[in-house]
């Protein structure tokens, strides 16, 4: 399983920036081609490293070319475009990674 | 349910910091009371913000409670402990949040 995950800081304007995701993006987000799962982290509490991430986007795919198949979708392309209206409410750092249970 | 995230700098070492994690830090973790689910992502690639982070665990509990009671416990204490250890190798950074299926 590989899983794509986002990982927003504070908004300048949370409501705002939650209206637009919930509103927006995952309407988008959940018509990815493939898409196992999509779950959103909130309400965080930091335990180490300073100041937490205020959302959590984390998406699944069973496999790293059925995720990238998903973004070179005309719904992928505009899921990742959407992700600039987002960026002016918060800063964004993503990242993909395959997923081993332990 | 509820997560906790520990996102991993780049080690100075990524050997060593792998094989204390895996002949260490896993088998306490996996003694924590009540969790469901333990996850690690590793083979990560950057797709905005920078370099990624290197290797990214995760926990799973039911609930906040269950995620308190659980660190508060001797093997809980002992695993936060273990993590002075790996930060010998790495920057890490944890959190917790609940997770919302969208």
């Amino acid at each position: 399983m590989v899983k794509f995950v986002v990982l927003w800081s504070t908004p300048k304007d949370p409501v705002a920036f939650e209206r637009h995701y919930r509103d927006v993006h995952i309407p988008l987000g959940k018509q990815l081609p493939g898409l196992r799962r999509y779950a959103i982290g909130h309400h965080t509490v930091a335990i180490r490293g300073g100041e937490p991430y205020y959302w959590i986007s984390e998406l699944e795919w069973d496999s790293m070319d059925a995720l990238q198949k998903a973004f070179q979708s005309p719904i992928g392309k505009a899921t990742a475009e959407d992700v600039a209206n987002l960026a002016r409410y918060a800063d964004v750092r993503s990242m993909v990674y395959e997923v081993e249970e332990v």
